[in-house]
């Protein structure tokens, strides 16, 4: 029997799970050893899903680290090194150049991995492990009624620059995890993810993790193409911080308040007055 | 342009490495934090060249799990617990079922990881944590003139069943990674590593590494089948440990002598009389 993602990730949560796996609900794995916490996460991307067939080999090893650095920026946490799992392909030599250059704009090290010759469309892989620079490291699920909801950053430029927009189009090709962002408001956070899937859909999973619900209010919600609103806010690829904090918080970064931490009510999110309950809409495209 | 493995690595190896990538040229990496050491690795597996079509999923989940332990059984190292990138597929169930006999098996939990959709054969992914139980971790690079070559065990049992060998079927389809016996060697080897692809193969990689020639004496490794010295020799999948270790040394494990560490020569490895000097031609399959 074959399983949709749904249900595959409940069966593994019925797994035997270490503690720092956070239950899977979160962006990372949480490893504490002695004095130090490890944050660790693994990524796939996979030809023709997560990115095309004629993509620039350089950008798709960019975008490999960027995304598993930004899960560790949602956490708070500085780069150590990553493993790679590479299947080799068209372009190796470009995607080699890539990974030079996101390793050095990220300042980090390669610790190892597994190449692979395989047929069939590339699957590639990587784990980042970070440190903490902060404890305890921020979680989906520490979302508290009252606190205020933020995001770090305009969404949607993603969404254009796959369209060809020239002037958003490194916000596709080649994403900049909030590293610095993300240590500076670790401390300050009740909760924190990246905004990876599409805000809508994050925000529901940080609602449903928190058990609260985010009453977020449209107009306040940066967005690439104002005349796009419905799409910006269900594209993901941003990789823009998503965080609640509590109303007296100061922030240490530039953030826009776009909602409120509201008891759990009948929807996990709501959208001016609309309700979102049913997270299977709130995602335009997963990239 | 597309790489083969040997030129894809040696530009890895020209990438910004960690000092625990061990310049990829080990199992595993070694990450010191504070008072612990953890030794990290990832391994893929890929439909069509690391499990055929038509596998019991449930043992290529297992198998995933095993032959990224026995890595860190090659350390030394206890498991903490696992990362799996999963690409969803046929017997995702029979998947599951696989993996938790596997962390049962080997006293691991799931750490975290990442769940695809994707077209094509499928590529699994692990990576595996653990700690070390002996610093400094063995490597393959500690190979000292004089010492003895040694192995844990007989090799050829998974080529045997892969063939269909009754006798010898879980040898292929559920290895069990040397945990234990890794954990006793490791403060007793000058270098240790497991046989994955070929025992020829795998001593050649630690002459390499340790700069010196390893002479084996054909008629004293032990193999599943002696009429088939050669192939069983040059097979992979069998992951029992190959290491060095001093004259002198108290082995606290069964093993079976195979050789001699010698100064460097003009070939990595002796076989008998016979110089083997090019490695493509040690491997008969790579697992």
């Amino acid at each position: 029997m074959s399983m949709n993602e749904p249900d595959f990730i409940a069966a593994l949560r019925a797994l035997p799970l270490h503690p720092g796996a956070r239950g899977l609900a979160d962006d990372c794995a949480v490893l504490t050893l002695g004095t130090e916490t490890l944050v660790i996460t693994h990524d796939m991307m996979a030809e023709g899903t997560h990115f095309r067939p004629d993509a620039d080999m350089a950008d798709v090893a960019w975008k490999l680290v960027a995304t598993n650095l930004s899960d560790l920026a949602a956490k708070g946490a500085e780069p150590v090194g990553v493993l790679l799992g590479h299947m080799l392909g068209r372009d190796d030599a470009r995607f080699i150049e890539g990974l030079r250059a996101a390793l050095e704009a990220f300042a980090t090290q390669l610790l190892g991995g597994d190449t692979i010759a395989a047929a069939g469309p590339r699957a590639l892989g990587l784990t980042a492990i970070g440190r903490a620079t902060h404890t305890p490291v921020p979680a989906r699920s520490g979302a508290k009624t009252g606190d205020g909801v933020w995001i770090t950053g305009p969404v949607g430029r993603a969404m254009l620059g796959f369209e060809g927009d020239s002037d958003h189009r490194a916000a596709f090709d080649r994403p900049v995890p909030l590293l610095a962002e993300g240590r500076a408001l670790a401390p300050v956070v009740s909760a924190m993810m990246d905004v990876s899937d599409g805000l809508l859909l994050d925000a529901f999973r940080m609602a449903e993790a928190s058990g609260v619900s985010l009453a977020l209010d449209p107009s306040a919600i940066p967005v690439a193409d104002p005349a796009r609103l419905e799409e910006c806010i269900r594209w993901g690829d941003d990789y823009v911080l998503l965080f609640t904090a509590a109303p007296a918080a100061a922030l240490p970064v530039p953030a826009h308040r776009i909602g409120t931490v509201t008891p759990r009510g009948p929807a996990p999110l709501l959208l001016g007055d609309t309700a979102l309950t049913d997270s299977a809409s709130l995602g335009y495209r997963h990239g």
